[in-house]
């Protein structure tokens, strides 16, 4: 690979990034331009801009967007049609937002005529790999810069030694590290490494920033109605709302109610095992509505198929795959599935817990006619439950006649 | 069909298999013979005993089993093994007691020259397709009487009638009909029909009757220690325990803590939608500790290839298909992941919760050496991740220049 | 169900939907709308139209429809991107037909105010499921009257004597019985039953009436090019063809080179084992060329998925289920892959075999650049590999590490 | 990864190979173990071991093996229990011959206390893949040298040089280069590169070696009969034969008959399309009689699932995870379909094609009663079939029902 001559930086404005980003000019002599993106990680962006023009960087080349919407409209809210979870449990509050910075930072680079992106992800983990994946399926020709896989800054020390040899501003918190690393946007807040590395200890209380504790939370249960549309939230106790405002709302009502932390050892795409804590407040709320609502208005043989692809779907994104002809393939089943998924659900919310208590819909596919036990006037003939069973039987009489015949 | 000669019943002692008991002798002039089984439904089973003498069954026609070991040991434990849920959130506590049951019938059928096989399930659910699939698939040339789909009882009116005609007793609290209908066995109690149909409508406290409630439950969590060997759950707090003891103790746990508590719409084999209350105390607390074994002890090729398989082994044994060539192909194939699924878990129990927050194992696959934020020690070198992404990444460059190229 | 007013019959004009002509008229003194559709089966349709204006029904409720393009372009075609082999053989040729012929006998019953549909399948097959599946899906409403099933004419005798006492005409040919039972249509002509019923002999040469044998088929090989867009055959030899006219075409070569003949037992959706002699002859070449052009346009991940969809989507069409919300999800997916599946692939048909020899496309994916045996101008660094297979291998060693800890 | 000691090298005795014995001595200094087996690549083994010892083996470390009958035993016949063919048609003749090149490597480093294993695979194929992954997974401490991707012999005329200078004879055939690679035995030969690296261009007629031209094959057809016994080939014309012993002895049907050459573009592991011709005789004509063996012997459910298992597992085998828990768990759910996949298979080869004509077994499934055309004596009511078809619809009627509503 040749030398970027002018590379888009995913920039946080913290102290790592800043690293990346004068590493870049001091190792490449590259000229870097910054992408600070809004997915409602709950930190402030104009500090970053600030940063980053006290770095050095031009406020041409200083880009700062708020991407909240699109990020839950085009990425959360599809994975969530499809009940997406990875190895049982993990709702994929990172691997979902991946995608779209690489998509930006690729957009970025097309604009300003840069030829390399770059990323702060670890040679370690998952995100390197869902920066990259994305980066090159949106731009073939594209260069990738991963200082992490790199540079000698293998230790703290070295770290901030070349932070002071810059004259990069450390925040005193900084100068000691963290006792866990943690990831933020909108859909969640995961934790891990340090004080989280062995599986066996229980997590510490402080580990949790985005949800309060269930042993604390309110003593009455809380309900709330959540609408959908064609498979996506639209509305919270009937008042409307677009998708970044309706999920911030959720992720409120969770964190009140302790709802959607998860101690998780999940298997990495480059394979290592890790542990992650986990908090999905809002998101945790929606499966569960999506489900509930899924559940009387979607027919079994859509909601079966969707169940046997969701695995295959979830590890998709979890490996980094969102920009995949496969996924794609995954999503144009998912959505044709969610044409009538429409109605209300109800949840109850209660000390660390989203249950629905009720579903209703215009839409609904579940009839009382059909099901109850009372009279039901004709709607279903019990007989035809006979000729039904002989059929299903058939093979396996054979069967068994077959395997007493040769035994 | 014959008319049946010797009909084996499945005999709960109570007034709606007592009414078929009567039936089939009225109906068919034939011999019955009654089988009772505990499978944990917590009832006494002596009474029926009397009941079915009392209704003319010589002693030698009367068998009365307790198998609840047999139970957990051969059909509870096999399917936690798959972690399986049936759309996503129903543990299939009734479906995997049918086929015991079945197998029982049949195999005293052949004991005492009966020519069929009998039980009281409707001609609406699943429950007679899970019956007879697995009757037929034991013995090819059984008979399946299910009165329900036959007679012309179809009243509550019509069934007090039949009984007062023939001096079946009708205990006063059988008079009235019961607001809802009730199943349970060992795994679990499910709630449905009548004032449960209508599934916008939140399921009345009074419905839930294997489970506190989670409002009500004790203030303070409470951690309990799972063991597994070989993905079946062998002790608790560092006591050994038979499967059936084993259960019983989780689902006391479950019971005081309000865990396992679900409100559900499912998909019925038999076509239609209906709305169950399940229970499911101890299993609830089972699959989030197999779960948590697994995350350190299974390797992600098999996790991953189990969740894929998982959809379709819940949908087989919900159908009725336990004794099939298929459910048995993917129990091979699973239980042939949990050679190594052995540890111990810790869970926290609070107000309807069972939480992982700890596990450990002598076959960890957990490498803190590779995942370790600290230096470690050259287990895993960074730079191969970037051949890794390369490789990965070479089809996705492929296609997004020739989608470039072709627009 | 109570009694049909009007039905609309599936009619072929033959005697034995005749016989079910009359039969509805005197059974159920109903009107009765014929159907008769040009599906490619290689038979006259006026015919039909005189049979019945002969057995009593009035000009305005005789159809006589040629749907050879519906047929290709909106079945056989979507069914082919799939590449569709049900029990990795048989091409579904029967199957494809059957939810057409239900579309158009439930619309026709909705513009004549019909009531019911009625079709020739007997009891034992799946095509009464197919038809039947359809027309319920298509309209919950209609009554499907299935004479097979209803009526006491079980024997060649009964029908004759009926279709005596009823004056309908019979053919000479008809009178004694056929040696096995034949059904066609543009994409295949299936036989079975009588003399093909013992699947260890085998079937004797009369029975294949569409394909020429192979040991007669020419000596020298012959090539075609078929042009493919967006999944879909287009053109043979550069000459642009309609759906129905390329399906026509290829037939006709197949023919000629013995190409498509299988012998084949199968999996009734009923039950039960059937053993069948299938030709099909433009299908088999059209398949194995749909693969040709996927080989070279269509990215691994988008393939990959689709040959594991591919089993259920087959499975999906044999039982019935064109008509279904899943196999319309698995459409959705299949089309979504097929937008860059364009290009031309040149077979060659030799005595019962069609082989792809070349393929090519604007829309290749295949870069000789990077696979070369020669120097690739570094397109590929082979030291890529060496990472790739290093986080491959991850797992595997730390699982090989721990198998050897606890053995 | 430190340098090695000891290394055992999989040794043709060709120039390549022995190169790389010369490059390892010289490059690391370490002493070489060669490994040369017998899979039927149809060589002699002897001039090998007359080849290293002239390259200064000593005789204690030249372990020259026949390993056909483990390699059929265990590695084809699995493999074609679950009748695996890649992207619809390979039969992965080279992917399953390299763990068990593998496996002997690391069971001989570890027998001569060899630190590393070495192999002659390029950069840019599979086969490096095969050989890594399951060397890891077999000993996760072995070191694997990859001569191709690390040295910078990368011309044919340096390679020619280093063997000059280093006085490693030159066959005067190996002077020039090949005009394409070839890799062969037991199950298959494959050849690619060069003269076929255009996939529009047909092969070459020179480029079959292991089957006599479709065209020039007998003009009669000949008939066989292959005998199974648990999903194996175990007897040809009622001859019983070994594992190898049977592959022998179809292949040399196959080749008289020209049956199994297929012109195939493929998606490799490492992300690139490549072209070869392959040719598997006996495997094409074996694959075919499983098949047929299975249509009788085996359950609709087994196979379905069989069916949407095979992909992946063919996968698997093709991208090396041979020795991989996932591959094991699918090879478990396969062998426990293949017990009664027991009986004889009637296969005419003719021209290029093998197609079973007749199957017969004491342990089919195949019930001419139920089937019949005639009078089936009640083996089958038709009237069952009414009952199937209602409850098969019914969900399809509450959705077009629900449909029709909301429209």
């Amino acid at each position: 690979m040749s030398a970027p001559k002018k590379v888009v930086l995913a920039y946080s404005g913290g102290l790592d990034t800043s690293i990346i980003l004068k590493w870049l000019q001091t190792e490449y002599g590259c000229k870097v331009v910054t992408f600070t993106a809004d997915l409602g990680q709950g930190e402030e962006l104009e500090p970053a801009r600030r940063k980053a023009e006290m770095l050095g960087i031009k406020p041409e080349n200083i880009f700062i967007e708020d991407l909240r919407e699109e990020f839950v409209r085009d990425f959360v809210f599809p994975m969530f049609r499809a009940n997406a979870v990875y190895e049982g449990l993990y709702l994929l509050g990172t691997s979902i937002a991946r995608p779209l910075i690489s998509k930006r930072l690729v957009e970025i680079a097309e604009a300003t005529g840069a030829d390399a992106v770059s990323h702060g992800a670890t040679g370690k983990g998952n995100d390197q790999v869902r920066f990259e994946l994305s980066a090159y399926a949106l731009n073939p020709d594209i260069k990738v810069i991963a200082p992490w896989r790199e540079w000698d800054l293998s230790s703290r020390t070295r770290l901030l030694e070349f932070a002071e040899a810059h004259q990069i501003p450390i925040a005193k918190d900084k100068r000691g590290e963290a006792p866990f690393s943690v990831d933020a946007n909108l859909l969640h807040t995961s934790s891990e490494g340090k004080v989280l590395e062995d599986p066996a200890e229980m997590a510490p209380d402080y580990v949790y920033q985005r949800t309060d504790s269930p042993l604390t939370a309110p003593d009455e249960p809380e309900f709330i109605e959540i609408g959908f549309e064609k498979g996506d939230a639209v509305s919270i106790n009937g008042t409307p709302m677009s998708p970044a405002t309706l999920l911030t709302a959720l992720n409120e009502y969770g964190r009140k109610h302790g709802v959607g932390r998860l101690d998780f050892v999940e298997n990495r795409f480059v394979g290592m095992k890790s542990r992650g804590i986990y908090e999905t407040p809002g998101g945790t709320i929606l499966l569960e509505a999506h489900r509930g609502i899924e559940q009387i208005t979607l027919d079994s043989g859509a909601g079966h198929l969707k169940d046997s692809l969701m695995p295959r779907y979830a590890e998709l994104i979890y490996n980094g795959f969102w920009f995949s002809p496969e996924r794609e393939m995954l999503q144009a089943a998912i959505d044709k599935s969610q044409e009538h998924v429409t109605g209300t659900v109800r949840v109850m919310l209660f000390k660390g817990s989203a249950r629905t208590v009720g579903r209703w819909s215009d839409h609904s596919l579940y009839s009382e006619a059909h099901v109850t036990f009372e009279d039901d006037a004709g709607a279903y003939d019990q007989k035809d439950a006979a000729g039904f069973i002989q059929l299903n039987a058939l093979r396996l009489k054979l069967l068994a006649a077959r395997n007493r015949r040769v035994k």
